[in-house]
């Protein structure tokens, strides 16, 4: 089977953002009341993603998509911690109840509760909720909650154990993934989604992390940023520092196929072990269309992956079987499904 | 001949370090004098450079390299317009000398003074120094000059314009270069240095900055930063914002080599086209040593550019043609020369 590994609610009803912006009204007015959640119907919940998600995953031939709110409107620079928890609580049972109306074709990520700075009791709390609760598989981490200010600890910072012991505890990895950029110098979609990728990866080559948490899993979306392309920039690096090699991350890193060109996944494919590549291609994402060249949607990511030159076996690693591997709880229930 | 468009002087004497640490232990005590310059001998500055930039430059084939200051070193981040100016000139002037003592050998770029915020009056008259009394050929122009917090105009803001202007009257490029990261999450050489340049990128295809300003060009470094990895996601966004493709931007910005490792330097030739890609290595730079898999030193990046499949014609753009059309400075000296 083919498993997206990276797929995010981008096509919510008007009424989700609708409640957001009374959310965010009613922080700047005391004396307001808290909105009440937005009522959306099945119906509607259908209709959002039957023309949208679903309609691209079945078009390209793809099984299951691993769903988790839109990340850029995460919003975690929004500094209320019951604002925060409110909106990821709103947002992740809207992905959960998509998941119990196709539970062939989504499971969920959830989006956490993350503020500036701030505890993560919340995020904590919200991981258990999801996945214990709702059935999710991982969720997705922000490193980078300000928005483009650059004011969290490295994710290598024991600020960070707490979400880290639960994940381990739960078996489930988190994506690293910013929400959108409040600094008019970062392009979200451009700039501040790689750089986020980038950043986290070289975190991860000069820290201890996963001597400290062996079982600790992260996917690094967007192929990695920039990490594949500089892959021997990084050993070189690594080597100079007296630290252990990229390679040595790599039971515990792993990077999604979200390049949306055949040289860049030619590329990730050539430089990353295929044990560490997840099929996936964030639609409806970044990108929309199709490249008007080849003919081939930009997001398309699997006739890249199709034509990168991998074997039958590779293929069927990258699609499914790493998914499996990295998101355990997926492969439960994949298995109590008899697949 | 060959060109290396990229390298800097980071193997000064310890006299220069020592003067800027004075420099900076007399900002935080009033009372004391302003530190003199440094004595730095011409035994001395060949010495530096002799069994270093020079020996490297010889062993690998190289004629010439453009050389400017310690990248790292810029220190832009420190907010006082008159240590800045100071510590740019002080700078500038060894690169000065060093391309006096080895006219064949360097031709130089220089630090310009720029502070957090600050006025660019200085940046200005640095550069027309640089420029027409050191016979410069460029400059590296800082777009985060807090060092990692982010905190400048976008580059296509007309807050840069009194620079440009000036690199226009000129006809002398801009490397996109951060300093060194104050910010712990960045790493200077694995994260800040890459996000500066994929930033950069972004911020151009995003803005109209060269409608205004048609000759402008830009020396993107390393490689781009993730730009040539995700060029089929620029593509892609550009289209959904309805803004120029990515290629419109090449007459005006223009990406070095200093990629390590061949699968890099294969993407990055197949996906830029050959008269946007200039060879360099910024050697003696983030890495240093071989890759013990292949016995290639890291940042020799002749070996994976000549190892690329360009046909020879390209690749004498890529290692002398590119270089002297963005350089017009640097090929008017070269062709004065007889070369």
């Amino acid at each position: 089977m083919i498993i997206d590994c990276h797929g995010h609610y981008t096509t919510e009803p008007a009424a989700l953002q609708e409640g957001r912006a009374a959310q965010l009204a009613a922080l700047d007015d005391p004396a307001a009341r808290a909105p009440e959640p937005p009522v959306i119907g099945d119906d509607e919940l259908r209709a959002s993603v039957e023309g949208n998600q679903l309609r691209v995953l079945r078009e390209r031939g793809g099984d299951l998509m691993v769903l988790s709110p839109r990340a850029s409107g995460m919003g975690h620079h929004v500094d209320d911690p019951e604002t925060a928890r409110v909106w990821a609580a709103t947002s992740n049972d809207l992905v959960g109840r998509l998941v119990g109306l196709y539970p062939e074709r989504f499971a969920g990520v959830c989006q956490l509760p993350q503020t500036p700075g701030g505890p993560l009791d919340d995020a904590v709390a919200e991981l258990h909720r999801c996945v214990e609760t709702l059935g999710f598989v991982g969720c997705n981490l922000n490193p980078d909650p300000s928005g483009g200010f650059w004011t969290a600890e490295p994710l290598t910072d024991e600020y960070w154990f707490p979400l880290y012991e639960a994940m381990v505890e739960l078996d489930v990895p988190a994506m690293v993934h910013v929400s959108g950029s409040c600094n008019p110098v970062f392009h979200a979609l451009g700039a501040h989604y790689l750089n986020a990728d980038t950043t986290a990866f070289m975190q991860f080559l000069t820290g201890d992390l996963f001597t400290r948490f062996p079982t600790l899993r992260f996917v690094i979306p967007h192929g990695g940023g920039a990490v594949p392309y500089h892959w021997g920039r990084y050993r070189g690096l690594a080597e100079r520092m007296g630290r252990p090699q990229p390679s040595t991350l790599l039971d515990n890193v792993f990077f999604d196929t979200c390049v949306y060109h055949q040289p860049g996944i030619d590329l990730l494919t050539r430089v990353v072990p295929v044990d560490n590549v997840l099929f996936a291609s964030e639609m409806l994402g970044a990108v929309r269309g199709a490249d008007p060249e080849s003919g081939v949607g930009w997001d398309d990511t699997k006739v890249y992956v199709d034509r990168a030159g991998l074997t039958d076996t590779e293929l069927s690693k990258v699609f499914e079987g790493n998914a499996r591997r990295v998101y355990p709880r997926l492969d439960a229930q994949l298995t109590a499904a008899g697949k």
